[in-house]
């Protein structure tokens, strides 16, 4: 006998390439895992840079599997949406006016079973709804890269929607925006915003929820960095280690993307702030690993890689045999603690779970009263579109609680 | 200007030494931080084994934290529910029928709103509530130790009521028993039976709910076991770390009790049942370190400490010392994959998560497709009446939204 669906997540998703295709194709291939659990996840709408695609019938079945099939291979090959017309039933909206129809589906679906505004919907988007099903919501799932989408995040917790972010920005500007976006905690989730898919902002979270302060998080947030640091430890070349770590694909097109620490910096803001610290980026101390006479304002990518990086490789070097002389080793980290964050190398004991890190792993350690000697210690992969998008996939199914339907 | 509540947890606490006393106390102490939140958790019984403790006005205001307070000091003090009498307001009954009292409350409690039960209610527990008061369902928390509350939870389960568990036994009986309790499975939560209040359990459920198959599980899940062969690995004799170790506290008043590898063995089902697997008990391999002729049913506990021991020193110091001269270290560890799932020594690379392991920290290495080649690893303190209680708060204050007032 099949499960009874007991909860339907109906899911706008901004932005749909690398995280955003994962997502989409994970959502439908986990159908049968998720139909046992009773979990339904209707994807109603996805949106790219310059255009979003609608359902026909956002209440009854959003859009279908096939479609969302030829949507991922469609963005993989580079195509926007549009270049989907005419293969499948659904609604195309461009840019400016495709953000107002998101905002028409919030405003909507948010947590509202007034029949004015689902008259609204209906007229907005020129359907006919059928009124026995109840509303339960919407969940807006942020996967682009950009502080674009923080005003209709916003306007979206305003009509109760939930929100999952793999976006870091929305949460790393102007103090107030993340302010709005917590404010209503349990319908939001961000865990793959520091560490991929890694259980480091939920941990934090169980860990704040019972009482036990947490005093301190120390983490490796960078694979590339991560990686970049421990080839060092074994002599290696600074030049030759970054260049590796890009023919490898672990560091952006501009390796000074890295090496900058601002994607670092980003995730120790998240932190910082979801342990309570009315902080913004600029209370925080990056260490870069160039010096700004190399910044992208004044060197190329090129000139960057062929002459500028190994102008660096003496002073690291010094810098790595003076931690080894007393026994430790240079890490890239985060630091959060009452007192401040930081962010950038630190000497640490070789013994340390962050000083054992090899290779492109990521490791956060929580000290707290319950873990205060000994820290609680998360380590893994915390990077790439498979492992991001499973995190979002992961946080997604945790707010089914918040859409159980009603008979 | 407060938070409002929005949301209330009538909680029902089996078992009131060590584990459940702390969670009382964190209970207690976290009332602030939870009316930030909130959320509001009302204890409305706490049963020990020989009787319960009911609130008489369940539906206002549960047992009050002055009575609280006092009930941890009696159970602290070794004194029964009992010795309160006289203490507050409360109704006090004696088993066998103080457990029918928690069905009645389960009953009534339990996710349904019908007058009738109400009534009988009331009738049970000669009080009158008020009717304007929405019932919004009722936790039932297994801090005990024991299998006897088994029946018990799976009548709650009947009734709709959530069911948190720090006792691992109602999950490691008859494959039936854990069928029954995890039918609704968002409804229970079971963190602190697995490396205290490490979030295991979460992680690996966040894991199986991304449709990330889990393929293997190891992990050291005893910090007395862990503590022993990390000694050991030191050139200590045997026998002497046992002693050193259950002078620490880190043992069972028999160190048979740890040694045997039932406790590990039962956080081992719970992991490959959690994954899936059809097993119970007698379907593990189970090593323990001592061997019949030294069990508790031929040998004192104070025989088995002064020559029982010595008598394994060489075997032990053989195994170690065969492991190092192949660059290996020795570990009792579980291991749980797709073709079955075993308890005991193993011999692993020093440079492992679990081969780097000291002291007394638990350490669970988690396989899956996003966490292939390089393991998703959590590592703290696994053990501990706060640490545990404290996994225990969290798993309630994660079925908040289960448990929303409606106006």
């Amino acid at each position: 006998m099949p499960t009874p669906v007991k909860s339907v997540l109906p899911v706008v998703l901004l932005g749909c390439g690398g995280v955003g295709r994962h997502l989409l194709r994970h959502i439908v291939s986990c159908r049968p895992l998720h139909a046992d659990q009773g979990v339904s996840i209707r994807v109603v709408g996805v949106a790219d840079s310059s255009s979003l695609l609608v359902a026909e019938d956002v209440y009854s079945s959003g859009l279908d599997d096939a479609l969302l099939t030829h949507l991922c291979a469609a963005k993989a090959a580079g195509s926007p949406l549009s270049s989907l017309l005419g293969q499948g039933h659904f609604q195309l909206f461009q840019n400016p006016e495709a953000r107002s129809k998101v905002i028409d589906a919030a405003t909507t679906l948010g947590r509202t079973t007034d029949l004015n505004d689902i008259s609204d919907f209906e007229l907005n988007f020129h359907i006919s709804l059928p009124h026995t099903y109840s509303i339960s919501g919407l969940v807006l799932v942020d996967c682009s890269a950009t502080y674009d989408t923080v005003s209709l995040l916003k306007d979206a917790v305003d009509h109760g929607c939930c929100t999952v972010l793999a976006n870091k920005k929305p949460l790393t500007g102007a103090y107030e925006d993340f302010q709005k976006l917590v404010s209503n905690f349990r319908r939001l989730r961000f865990e793959s915003t520091v560490g991929a898919g890694l259980p480091v902002i939920a941990s934090v979270t169980r860990i704040i929820a019972s009482g036990d302060p947490v005093s301190r998080i120390v983490g490796s947030l960078s694979g590339t960095l991560g990686y970049v640091m421990s080839e060092l430890e074994d002599g290696k070349r600074f030049s030759e280690v970054v260049k590796t770590a890009k023919s490898l694909g672990y560091t952006e097109p501009d390796p000074r993307d890295d090496l900058g620490g601002m994607d670092v910096a980003r995730k120790a803001l998240i932190l910082a702030r979801l342990l309570g610290q009315q902080i913004s980026m600029e209370n925080i101390s990056v260490e870069s690993l160039y010096p700004i006479e190399l910044g992208p304002d004044t060197v190329s990518t090129k000139d960057f890689l062929e002459s500028g990086l190994v102008q660096l490789d003496k002073t690291m070097e010094d810098r790595v045999k003076a931690a080894s002389s007393r026994g430790n080793v240079l890490r890239y980290v985060c630091e959060i603690e009452s007192t401040g964050c930081q962010v950038g190398l630190k000497e640490l004991p070789k013994d340390s779970a962050l000083g054992r890190l090899r290779g492109s792993d990521n490791v956060v350690e929580i000290y707290s009263r319950c873990y205060e000697s000994s820290p609680l210690v998360i380590q893994g992969a915390g990077a790439g579109n498979d492992t991001t998008a499973a995190g979002v996939l992961a946080d997604l199914i945790d707010l089914q609680d918040l859409f159980q339907k009603t008979a």
